[in-house]
């Protein structure tokens, strides 16, 4: 038996056959097109994509347990309709009865995020691990805590905004309307944004060559190449950054106490150039340090395809 | 059949009888006399206090369903052994053992402050609700996180503690050994704290009329006395204690989205005049508001007891 997973995201819509043991046998890619596009035309492409799916591997629909969706927004699990999503015009549709249309497979919905948390807590980095938190490092942070297979999401499915913890009251302005959030001093954005004042300062800086001189080139990647240079701007923009980003983890694993710690995205491709500095920040300075086990700090393991695979755990 | 529930403090042995829906039938309290004594004694005394409550009260061993022990520190909920706690000579004992050599009743230990969350978010003001997090705001800030009737407590035991989250990277002291924990800034302490500093500025200030003069004799109650009288100084307090509680709360709640948040300790009997600008402030704020269900806010209602009622309600 198989399972279906699709990652629809603003430019490509991915379908995948997933194996009952999480392994990502085939997938298909389509353009999303949003512009233009209304719910319905999504919604019947991804429909006919995940069909096509099937049909192309020799499977029929009885070979098939169920069919995920991972919606890069807010969506209501138990009802299987969207609730918000900033990027496409399907707030309120209701996805899981359009499909029942087209197929007898059954439908499930849940937040991307939560979809790719899922998938590196079961078959990724936290495999074998009861209890894991991914924490996603991109344009902001997201979150997604899995206890035994399951995504942790609070009451009213809003749990999980780890980005949205401030950990500087009266800082940074966010865009959730508070000041000082975690995700303005630590995620990619944050690096970028902290790596330009640095450089508009310091002209000299390697940060500012490799990126072929031109400020608005500079990326996480740029950074700590640049700090692997030795260069000095760079070596005091990214321990700040490892300050930053060490300080919202260990607020989390003090609340939470994850068996371990995942970090995904953009960010998380440096491996142990970020790791090593960070579990040092972290265990120094974790509440009951050398009393108690400590939570693991790693990398995510599955890239892109966490989208897919973990639209295909998706279960009630 | 009963429970027994044992709240054990650094001053008092607190033991009670509960019943299965919860009430606290009756309550005995014999002095810790911590200093000098040793495990074994403290333990002794804490299985001849619910044996003796037993007896009084005409049952048998054979009507209680369990013995369970609030401790105020970490304990090895599997095993039955005490971890660590600051001021009794507890540390390492194995409770469990101990008290299978008077007893056939099944023992079974918790954190004390995971008693006192698990008490109000069955049998308090969490009351039928799946999801509660109990805040304690006494010389520290304690948290508790209870789903379906079972405490959250990590991979560790260590889960819950939230009053080291960091809301000030760099801020106050801790004695966790960080800089800007959440109660620096939102505990009983830190409140008595900000109307001293107020104080000395502004000896005028209705606060110190209240305490009679004395600096020393502050509480976070007199402030808030004071504030009720128009008193400029103790209305900034208030202000300023209000939105530094608030903004950590609005990070437990985005983190954690429960069904209810719960505030313990000395500060929450202010009761609505608490939780009024308190609510104003997290709802304004949290991420979501508007458009998802909304965490109630509110104050614990089993006082003293929730201790007793909670170990009673202690399972694996």
């Amino acid at each position: 038996m198989y399972r279906i997973g699709i990652d629809l995201g603003g430019i490509n819509i991915a379908v995948g056959l997933v194996t009952e043991d999480c392994q990502l046998v085939v997938k298909k890619s389509v353009p999303t097109l949003s512009k233009g596009r209304k719910a319905a035309d999504i919604a019947k492409l991804m429909c006919e994509t995940a069909l096509s799916l099937i049909k192309d591997a020799n499977l029929t629909e009885d070979d098939i347990i169920s069919i995920g969706i991972g919606i890069p927004g807010a969506v209501d699990k138990q009802s299987g309709k969207v609730i918000r999503v900033a990027n496409l015009r399907l707030d309120g549709f209701d996805l899981a009865s359009f499909f029942k249309k087209y197929t007898k497979i059954p439908i499930i919905l849940d937040n991307d995020a939560n979809c790719a948390a899922l998938a590196e807590a079961v078959a990724g980095a936290g495999k074998g691990r009861k209890l894991a938190l991914t924490v996603t490092l991109g344009t902001g942070i997201g979150g997604g805590m899995v206890f035994n297979r399951r995504v942790y999401s609070g009451f009213n499915f809003a749990a999980g905004e780890v980005g949205h913890m401030v950990t500087h009251v009266g800082g940074r302005k966010c865009g959730c309307g508070r000041r000082g959030c975690f995700e303005r001093y630590a995620s990619a954005t944050a690096i970028i944004h902290d790596a330009k004042v640095a450089v508009r300062k310091h002209p000299e800086s390697k940060i500012l060559e490799l990126s072929g001189g031109d400020i608005h080139k500079i990326s996480g990647r740029k950074v700590f190449q640049a700090k692997d240079l030795g260069d000095e701007v760079a070596v005091a923009v990214v321990d700040n950054y490892i300050k930053e980003l060490g300080e919202g983890l260990i607020n989390l694993i003090n609340i939470a106490a994850p068996e371990v710690l995942i970090l995904g995205g953009g960010i998380s491709n440096q491996g142990e150039k970020l790791l090593k500095p960070l579990r040092k920040y972290v265990y120094d300075r974790c509440y009951g340090t050398n009393l108690i086990p400590m939570t693991e700090i790693t990398c995510a393991t599955l890239g892109n395809d966490a989208g897919i695979i973990g639209a295909a755990l998706i279960h009630n």
